[in-house]
């Protein structure tokens, strides 16, 4: 099935229409229309080859909403014409204790999981994602959408930026009395807000801009703290259940570790490219505090998400563009300059 | 009471002979001769000013076997010749949340809990430990010990290197069908792989010295990796469910964080004196593992590991020790020339 779609040919070359082709669906396969694709930071960095591993040609795109248009034979949950979902993951191994658990992100197979591009996360063919007219995923990694038609390009980052804040979240146990901070008020983070507030944890927003203030607000958190002014952040010594960390640029973690109360946990979701400071260990044992890592989340707990999400009427804040614009798109990403998340409008393609 | 005791007036004098005024028991206090104390890497770092905030004169100690000889009137649980305990804290702000949970070393009090040398740990009037032939505590902070007499020198370091491992490793689920590692084979760790054994769990020690192998195993582990073996590492990838790690020198965390597996933590008892290399945050985020710290352990599971320790015959490898002979035993610590803990005998004293 000869398929439209946006590639970059090598680190350095724009993205450019290119024609992929995807596998007709086998028995337990879903063929689906792409509609929107959000644009992760991940499209980026991967596409510029500013992570090792990149497969060229390059077709980006981890945040799909689609149509269905065919199903296989053995498909029992999906029929053509409904509206679907595709995150970051098309396969795993489906047998180590992971992926038992629905916790496919950290499968132990000899590959781990299969990206929706870029291929399996410890090497493998590449495949393709979501900046393409459609795409044919089996049915295990097909997320149901309930979400009214009108809403379905903010629900796209759902599937990415969504599920990697929602993942800890629920994980660590945000919730009725209990304070979550988030930090970073981003793509990621802005959800982190949204989630954390809706979840009906006391929510509080950490933003190194004094722009971003109201913003953080009207996303849902109770405060706002300019983490780069001490005597705000000293308010709060001592009393985080748990913090949800956005930020992967390289930044001082002891500031924010200092804020969490006994057994308090962080969770990193973002990676640096460069080291952060080395974390100060006395931080850690004084309260018996943790640093921890998470990513994205499981197929079981992302469907669940996205019906949290429907039942409460929660999207994301994005900005529309058109396939073409990516490059630009990109440009303004690196200037944090989108609120707060990009969609690619898949009609554009056409 | 003046009471004879070994102090450092500074942190460039040896010890020497020094007279301290111990309190006349108040109501609920217990008077105690001391028979036995250990000698802990925190005494030297304190006596010679290696840490910031140390008082002079300092008279160190806070692994305390002693005889009860006198008694307040409200005092219950304590009777004159009654064995006891001292370990590390002599009181706290006995009403913070803290507290209330029996985790008095995380006090929350604005001076948090009083060590039982070089005073409170957010400041106050200096205390002298256990290099002493007497002291005066409340009931509280007293431990009932129930070792055969023969067996009381060896108990003492129960009270610091016991807890401090114990708390942890029962944190954190040390137990049947649990694989737990102990880095670091000294005065911490030789109780971390007797306690991780005795609770049940599959017990992997890691040091650094060939020469420890046959030491450990005699202790308790199951297997002993030499953590420089490359090839010995790389067959426990994604295997623990915990790693209590004791080791305080700076050293490469990732070398035991990528051995956790998923949502396996790390716990550090030990600060370095200057910092670790940074964790790679890719090797938490894969895996949701977490970096935690851990100190000491509250007054409550002190007795419980004090009484499970009397049933299950459990006491620290020792070397006896006299007080005067302190500056010596200090220079072996150094080398690492212990098998695992120096204990002094308190009848040197008199």
């Amino acid at each position: 099935m000869l398929t439209k779609a946006f590639a970059a040919q090598s680190a350095t070359t724009p993205f450019a229409p290119h024609t992929i082709d995807r596998r007709a669906p086998g028995p337990k396969d879903v063929a689906i229309e792409i509609l929107f694709c959000g644009v992760c930071h991940s499209d980026l960095h991967t596409a510029r080859g500013e992570w090792p591993g990149t497969q060229y040609p390059c077709v980006p795109g981890h945040e799909i909403i689609g149509k269905v248009m065919a199903v296989g034979k053995e498909v029992s949950r999906f029929k053509p014409g409904q509206i679907v979902g595709v995150g970051c993951m098309v396969e795993s191994c489906r047998t180590c204790a992971q992926c038992h658990d629905g916790l496919e992100q950290y499968c132990d197979g000899p590959i781990g999981f299969t990206g929706t591009y870029n291929g399996p996360v410890g090497g493998g063919p590449n495949t393709y994602g979501g900046y393409s007219a459609a795409i044919t995923v089996d049915e295990h990694f097909v997320l149901n959408i309930n979400h009214a038609e009108k809403d379905l390009a903010a629900v796209a980052p759902l599937l990415c930026a969504g599920i990697t804040t929602w993942s800890p979240l629920k994980h660590w146990g945000a919730g009725p009395g209990k304070k979550v901070g988030i930090v970073g008020i981003g793509g990621l983070g802005h959800m982190g807000v949204k989630f954390s507030h809706a979840l009906g944890a006391h929510t509080v927003a950490f933003t190194t801009s004094t722009g971003k203030v109201a913003d953080a607000k009207a996303l849902g958190a109770d405060e706002v703290v300019v983490s780069k002014d001490d005597a705000q952040m000293k308010k709060h010594l001592n009393s985080f259940d748990m913090i949800l960390n956005t930020v992967a640029a390289p930044h001082n973690l002891d500031a924010f570790t200092a804020l969490l109360k006994r057994d308090g946990t962080m969770a990193l979701v973002g990676a640096p490219s460069t080291p952060h400071p080395s974390p100060a260990v006395f931080n850690l044992v004084f309260k018996r505090r943790s640093i921890a890592g998470s990513l994205l989340g499981g197929i079981p707990e992302t469907q669940e998400m996205l019906d949290f999400c429907a039942k409460h009427d929660i999207t994301c804040d994005i900005e529309m563009i058109k396939m073409q614009d990516i490059e630009t798109a990109y440009a303004r990403m690196l200037k944090n300059d989108v609120k707060y998340r990009f969609v690619i409008d898949m009609a554009s393609l056409k």
